[in-house]
C-alpha cells in the first residue's frame, strides 16, 4: 500500500524548510528529519531537490488566498488591499522573517535551474494575472484611472510587493509596509 | 611582507561569486579557486565567509553609481532616471541574470546572521538616502508633487527595483524594467 502520508510530510516540511532557511541550505536530509522519514524514502517519492521544490512552491502558492482578489461581494480597490493586508499581516506573524517564497526562489535558483524558474513564472503570472483582473475591475468601477494599462500597474504593484519583503526583513520593522500602502493606495491605484 | 594583492583577488572573486551564485552555494574554497589562491590562505585574510560577504557587500556597493544621483549639474529628475537606467542596463549586460547583491543577500542570509543583515541595511540605508535627497530636490523644483514625503517615496521606489529584478530573472525580459519606467517617471514621480 502507498503511504501518502509519508509524501505530504515530505511536502509540508519541505515548504516550511525552503522558506525559513532557502535552498541551498536545505539538504535532502534536514527535509525528511523534519517530516519523520528515512532519508532513503525521500527517493520514492520525488526525483530530485529540484522536483521537490517545484511542488513545494505549488503548495504554497495555494495558501496565499488568491481567491481575495476574484471575491465579486467585495469592491475590487477593498478587495486589492485586503489581499495585500492578508500577506502583511502573514509577515508580522513571522516577527518579519521570511520573505515570499516564490521571490526568494527566483533570487536564489532561477539563474541555475529551468524548471525552478519556469515554475516561479507560472507562480507570478497567475498572480499577476488576478491583480490585473482587479485593477481592472477597479477602473471599470471608477476607482482608479484608466490613464495606464492594469496589466503594467499589477506587474509594477506585484514586483513592489517582493521588494517591500526584502525590505521588512532588512530593517525587521513594518516601515516598509506602511510605504508600500501608503503608494499603492494613496498614490498609484487612484 | 604582506600581499595586498591576494586579499584584493578573494574580494573580487567573492563579488562574483556571490552575486552570480549565491551565499550558501558558493564555499571559501569556491571563492579561493576563482582568486587563485591557495584555500589555506584564506583564514590569514578573512576571519569567515560570513566577514568576507560584508565587505564584498561594501566593494559591491562602491560600484553601484550612487554619485549619479547627487550629481547637482543634472536636473533632480533626469538623475533619478539616468541612475536607475544606469542599473537597468547593467542587469541587461547580465542577459536577465543576477539581481542585486545587496538584496540575494538580504532574502538568502538577513534571517540568519545579524552582522550580514546590518550590512545589508546600512547599504540600503544609503541608497534609499540617496534617493530622498534627489526626490526631494526634485520637488523643490516644482517636477514632483508634494504630497507625499520625499523619503517615502524613495523607500517605495528602492522597494519596487528590488522586486523588479526579481521579476527581470524570472521572466528573462525587459517588460519588468517597462512596468518600472511607466509607473515610477509616469505616475509616483509627477
Amino acid at each position: 500500500m502507498a503511504r501518502p502520508s509519508l509524501r505530504e510530510n515530505i511536502v509540508e516540511a519541505a515548504v516550511d524548510r525552503f522558506h525559513a532557511h532557502g535552498y541551498a541550505a536545505t539538504g535532502v536530509k534536514d527535509i525528511t528529519d523534519a517530516a519523520g522519514a528515512p532519508k532513503g524514502s525521500f527517493y520514492n517519492h520525488f526525483e530530485s531537490k529540484e522536483a521537490l521544490a517545484i511542488v513545494a512552491l505549488e503548495r504554497y502558492g495555494e495558501r496565499r488566498r488568491f481567491d481575495m482578489l476574484r471575491d465579486e461581494s467585495v469592491a475590487p480597490l477593498a478587495r486589492l488591499r485586503q489581499h495585500f493586508e492578508f500577506l502583511r499581516d502573514e509577515n508580522l506573524d513571522a516577527g518579519f522573517t521570511r520573505g515570499c517564497m516564490v521571490g526568494d526562489l527566483a533570487v536564489e535558483v532561477a539563474d541555475h535551474s529551468e524548471a525552478v524558474r519556469a515554475a516561479v513564472l507560472t507562480g507570478f503570472t497567475y498572480w499577476r494575472e488576478a491583480l490585473t483582473e482587479a485593477i481592472s475591475a477597479a477602473q471599470e468601477a471608477g476607482d482608479v484611472s484608466k490613464a495606464q494599462e492594469a496589466a503594467t500597474l499589477a506587474s509594477f504593484v506585484l514586483n513592489a510587493w517582493e521588494g517591500t519583503l526584502i525590505a521588512t526583513r532588512t530593517d525587521r520593522s513594518a516601515r516598509p509596509f506602511e510605504s508600500f500602502f501608503t503608494v499603492v493606495f494613496g498614490v498609484i491605484l487612484r
